[in-house]
């Protein structure tokens, strides 16, 4: 490439970048958000998605699988961005840049309707209620993925699934896991449609593995720090993970992780295997 | 506190303090690590710690309850130094320092011999081979102390359990599962007490879920990238996480958290309570 690379911060894509990655309104307005590093990127591009536009520094151009995703991205007509390692530095999010990100369109999100007409039976489905820190959103995505969940529910007060560092935690399950946004009365539609709603709470519940796991179940998983509001307590099942008594507790992804491998467990005892999320 | 805090780096405790926090030859020397933040250096001095000196900032002194901690630590003739919070921050691992850290001495380590001996039966014994994250490494004791493990066995070539973001990660845990390092023939002694040792792969191994976690078994988690050296699955009962085609991994702490979780759930069914690791 003989262009040279460009070195301005005060340039409008270059600001739009940086609003992306810091803002969450910034990504709801434009409907889009940043997907940062080579791996990421190639998962992203994997699942469909396709990328708005482009940035790479001298860094990325340096490595042979680096030119080799270029020239794939060139053939796909997408808009290409040059910029010195000092300014992708300025708009990276990691410790280490690898000089590749990309500005990608949010994908339609999906209803709760759609998810219950359309989804494989029974519905396996992880609710975050509250989860405020990306990183534990989108391990709690990943795991969710590994164990058949068939999307995520995110309710009130909850950080957007497209959270850049939540795609990051996520290592791509973001891309492939389908986000329901959770309207105001969503306890009541699942009821309605025969779905069982559980929670889990630090001790007071029914041990997990002695709860039913095979049927249509929707899971709550709640505040790292405060756990859920007592009301959910009440008017829900609730589980509890038994735990060695030097233990103080387990992260929320954590948790959800261990409960919805063993809902996995129990549907493969009974016969029943993983039924991928359709994007519905 | 009519002091004034010191502001120089150039005292011999603040650079003592900068060698422990990022050198692992530095910490092995002189058999100190560094625990930042008021809550895991709480765990710290629940779990019997003594810290051989405390840091702390005009920051930490702004809060009630850090004032209540360094007014404790005084009665346990703890050496207090008040630094600036600039200075604080040259010191600091974290995003958002808190003002307070501690140096602290390792604890003595525990043989294999020490903890086939002492441990309570069946023996839960997760063991790190190559884990080289000390976020992952962290996570995986938090895990494990969780499901009931005994010990933390480390093998050669994982990042030091008493790394700083080791201990961050972990929430404690890692002052309270005694941590075994594993010297060259430990599968033989092993073996010959009787443990059965597993090993997880991402794929051709038998569904954890179909072997006996009841009886006295240790499991070999490996590198995060690479799995473990192929000699390793030739040698040992190997298992897999059954996933959805949908995932492409799990990461080595969620996987371990899974199947510890799920030789719980076992050993609970069969009537084996919780026996919490001894400091053997």
């Amino acid at each position: 490439m003989v262009i040279q690379p460009l070195d301005s911060a005060d340039n409008k894509m270059i600001r739009r970048i940086k609003r992306l990655n810091t803002s969450r309104q910034a990504r709801i307005k434009s409907n889009a958000t940043v997907v940062e590093g080579g791996r990421l990127l190639e998962e992203a591009l994997a699942a469909g998605f396709q990328p708005q536009l482009v940035v790479y520094s001298p860094k990325w151009v340096e490595r042979v699988e680096g030119r080799a995703m270029l020239t794939r991205l060139q053939a796909r007509s997408t808009s290409l961005f040059y910029v010195t390692d000092r300014l992708f530095e300025e708009l990276s999010q990691v410790e280490t840049p690898q000089g590749i990100l990309a500005v990608i369109s949010l994908p339609r999100s999906v209803t709760l309707g759609d998810l219950l007409d359309k989804s494989p039976q029974p519905l396996l489905f992880p609710i975050a209620l509250g989860i405020q820190d990306p990183g534990n959103l989108g391990t709690l995505m990943r795991a969710a993925l590994a164990a058949g969940a068939h999307a995520l529910g995110v309710a009130s007060g909850t950080v957007e699934a497209f959270n850049p560092k939540c795609l990051r935690a996520s290592a791509g399950a973001a891309f492939r896991l389908p986000v329901v946004s959770l309207d105001e009365g969503w306890p009541d539609v699942l009821r309605t449609a025969g779905v069982t709603i559980r929670t889990t709470a630090v001790d007071r519940g029914l041990p997990y593995h002695q709860a039913d796991w095979t049927g249509s179940t929707a899971l709550v998983l709640g505040n790292e720090g405060n756990g859920l509001d007592p009301a959910w307590y009440r008017d829900t099942e609730v589980v509890t993970i038994p735990m060695s008594p030097a233990s103080e507790s387990l992260n929320v992804s954590m948790a959800g992780a261990i409960v919805l491998f063993h809902a996995a467990f129990r549907r493969q005892e009974k016969g029943i295997g993983f039924a991928p999320p359709a994007m519905v």
